[in-house]
């Protein structure tokens, strides 16, 4: 069983990463990261380098297909050399799956036409012109295809996908060997959730992406 | 504000990154990821490189430090080079965090002793041999010492670093961000939480760190 996780310049690290330390260690899982070269792609704020280990034309039929978010999506939904790669892997795949602003790079690809889907709170404008219709969920999942919210949503998704490759008790090992018994110090995770003092911040800080 | 990144050969990739994505955005800091040596380190199971972009000398006093772990933290707790590293690091830092088994390599520098501290689960005998005493908490901190459990607590602990170096609300922007609203479909992910089916596959898995 091949996972993939698509790389590209400016993507959000955590989106890809999340996923990644959910599944690599799955029994008869074996993941690599893809991107149109190989060699280094910075995250969104250029401090950290990530390494793609194979091309596009080197994966093209893994089963599970994982696309995170960042910035560096908004020039790809145009980019038919990566949203033909992702049709031509959806149509042999078992999984296709976004976290964040990965959702675009779906949607651009025709992928979520007419259906409910997730993305980047930030971002929800941006998809629903690209086709799909946005939902407040944290996963949301259409027969093989499942769309996660916003960076951090990915490990929950992951865990989801987990237990449908394999098993609900393989899965809920992989969160034990992750630790993941969240505990965060406040509850300011969801749009819907965030205080006025938050929102007024955001402006502030121009965080927006 | 500097908040460095130790990075080696087969670090635990979301140790890193679970925090590095908390923490980038904040006002006024700049991360940074360093090593023994520039150029790429491969995560535990060689499948995801990263690249380390400054060297230890080049970062002598950032005011956080941010050790993760995974598995090549077992070499070098006799890794003078690091162990000296993170001793000069700590003496004018603000704050002194780990990850996982991140705290070995704090505790290794004498950095622990005498105090409680976590770890990932599986590392725990260890850390306490390490002269910690070890405790199954998700963030204890002591001071300016913060050593978070395993893997995605690093998430948590940063959450409650970013409070501390800016203010709650700007923390639960961060938060806000990356959509941390934590929705596990599981409640696997304490060892304290985990059932003996779940047990019994961490062996058949040897999964085991």
């Amino acid at each position: 069983m091949q996972i993939a996780f698509l790389l590209f310049h400016r993507v959000t690290a955590l989106d890809a990463i999340g996923p990644y330390e959910v599944l690599q260690r799955l029994p008869n899982c074996e993941v690599v990261f893809v991107g149109a070269q190989r060699g280094e792609v910075r995250t969104e704020n250029g401090k950290l380098g990530l390494t793609v280990d194979a091309t596009l034309d080197e994966v093209p039929h893994p089963e599970v297909l994982v696309v995170p978010g960042g910035m560096g999506t908004r020039p790809l939904v145009k980019d038919e050399t990566i949203l033909g790669w992702i049709r031509q892997v959806h149509e042999a795949s078992t999984f296709t799956t976004s976290v964040c602003t990965g959702s675009l790079l779906l949607a651009a690809a025709g992928l979520l036409d007419g259906i409910t889907a997730t993305t980047h709170w930030g971002a929800k404008d941006h998809l629903e012109k690209l086709g799909a219709t946005y939902t407040e969920e944290r996963v949301v999942q259409h027969g093989k295809i499942i769309t996660a919210a916003g960076v951090s949503s990915g490990i929950d998704m992951a865990l989801s996908l987990a237990a449908q490759l394999t098993d609900p008790v393989t899965a809920q090992v992989m969160q034990l060997y992750i630790e993941y018994d969240p505990q965060p110090p406040y509850d300011s995770g969801a749009a819907s959730k965030a205080s006025q003092a938050v929102w007024d911040r955001v402006e502030e800080l121009r965080v927006m992406g």
